[in-house]
């Protein structure tokens, strides 16, 4: 049941009718499904465009896999039988794509990242596309990619002139400007302190936060505290080399980092990790790493990658704070079809 | 335990190490590999060049859905807890592409197709990844964009240095040349029959009759029998308006028909398709097929598709008969990683 508050603003916003997964096929022929759907091709166009440019090789990563394919929320995975054995629906390609830049250079993905995730809301899907790099290289590099992306899929959206008609504002869009604004976790976490709100160093920041300290333009949020975050980013005193793309209307778009490529502390960073934790208590241990810690040992190089959220990228190029109208077949745990 | 054969064929054959998935990791670092990567990436790269020129929206499709995203091989489903509801992996994003083109016209999807196929062998994977179109358009046109797709996707592949520096023979696909050949179901079935070959009119082919009837070129096998074919193909006398294209190497790579759009006449087809029994053992029935089946009623659009299997392509570019040395993840029962 929606609030009177939730039905107002999708009564006012032109994609109203699709902030709703209830009754998907009866939007499925309309007139601004097909804005998005459009928006959304052009914004992959323009990812892609980008890697040929910059000479990335696309690489097909498996979608069935062991927890090596899970992101740091182990809770979240979807489990299947697979010939007797646990299979899991793949969150990340990273470690995969990871395998492969010491003879390939820069790769890259894009597909379907899995969540079991119960909520019906305007937050969260089951699956979700992901355009995920990786490449041998530096920390500053990884955003100028980062930035280099997003911009491409902003701008090449922005032109959709279907967006306009719609009545959606592309000037947001259109002011997008190169580079993006920086501020450290350590800095955000002050930043937020002066706003009165409760928070400590340490911490992850929550969705409002993230978008409080947006505003109206992409922001980067780099060197968050090690333990919050995926046990394979680069070490950097008590800080890893990580940035987080905020984005107005949906936060946290996308996350990367530098990768550790010391052998000896990947394994120290591994087995003291809170996802550690989690998997030991699924009977999980470190020989699920064994071939991605092999790979590491046998190559190491210095290197970096992220992943971007298509559908939150969306959220602010469709101006909405609901996902469910960012793609054309959102799913959640009452969308199967 | 690899016969003395198949090691005589992997002992020559340029790829020959990648044929195997029980010790995958071992060579993802190998040069080889390096080459399927950037032939693989060559292929989906002319692939999507094509759609764009050609006008084609990229969608996103589920990846888990109801049996409306199975092809007619219901037995080879993966099946999954979806919160409670049997959810499966898809087969194909074929009805979901389907549901689109009354507003978007041409829609194209690249992605993951999943088969629960417990055989580790060189023609068996449990996902690769398959391409696929839906357009408003008849059978003709249908015909014209499987040719130009594969060609160009041939075509890119061979033009990579690499493949010939690795002892692959790219002569062979540089002679590809269009038209591609063709001939109908009834043409293949007597001409196979003047080979000595014991098969009567309404069976299926099999690999072995698709590669003799092809020999060194690409060929459209045409109109197969109704009853032998996916529900939706659209009927022609005892026949179906569809096209098969056979690949020297891999026999089968793509799968094509005109899509029925009289509802009724669908309605009927589906009720009395050998999938539909198979469905109703498992419980399920017209209802399934809802959301579907209305769509077509709403928007009765003469339509076509086809789903073009990547790996096969990559069979008769890399010239091996072994679908797991032509992508860097092959997934099978004993690859799971």
């Amino acid at each position: 049941m929606k609030t009177i508050t939730e039905t107002k603003i999708a009564a006012t916003h032109p994609l109203g009718e699709l902030m709703q997964t209830n009754r998907r096929p009866s939007v499925l022929g309309s007139a601004e499904l097909a804005v998005v759907a459009r928006a959304e091709s052009a914004a992959l166009a323009a990812a892609r465009h980008y890697f040929e440019k910059e000479g990335f090789t696309e690489v097909t990563v498996p979608h069935i896999t062991q927890v090596t394919g899970a992101c740091e929320n182990i809770d979240t995975l979807f489990e299947l039988d697979y010939f007797g054995e646990s299979g899991y629906l793949v969150q990340t390609g990273q470690l995969y794509l990871e395998a492969l830049i010491s003879r390939l250079g820069k790769v890259y993905c894009i597909g379907p990242s899995f969540r079991a995730e119960p909520d019906i809301d305007e937050r969260h899907l089951t699956e979700f596309t992901l355009v995920e790099i990786e490449f041998p290289g530096d920390f500053e590099q990884l955003l100028a990619h980062m930035e280099n992306i997003t911009y491409a899929m902003i701008h090449a959206a922005a032109s959709c002139e279907a967006l306009a008609e719609l009545g959606i504002n592309t000037g947001r869009l259109k002011a997008v400007k190169k580079p993006f604004a920086r501020m450290t976790y350590d800095e955000a976490i002050k930043k937020l302190q002066q706003h009165g709100i409760d928070i400590s160093w340490g911490d992850d920041l929550k969705s409002k936060h993230e978008k409080l300290l947006a505003g109206d333009s992409p922001l980067f949020i780099t060197h968050y505290p090690e333990k919050i975050k995926f046990f394979n980013m680069r070490r950097n005193g008590l800080h890893v080399n990580s940035c987080d793309l905020i984005l107005p209307r949906s936060g946290e778009a996308a996350g990367a980092a530098e990768r550790e490529h010391d052998h000896k502390l990947l394994c120290e960073k591994l087995v003291n990790s809170e996802m550690y934790e989690k998997l030991r208590k699924r009977g999980k241990d470190v020989k699920d790493f064994k071939w991605y810690l092999d790979i590491v040992e046998k190559y190491p190089i210095q290197h970096a990658g992220c992943g971007i959220g298509l559908n939150r990228v969306m959220q602010f190029i469709l101006d909405t704070d609901d996902i469910r109208a960012c793609t054309p077949f959102p799913m959640n745990r009452e969308s199967l079809m």
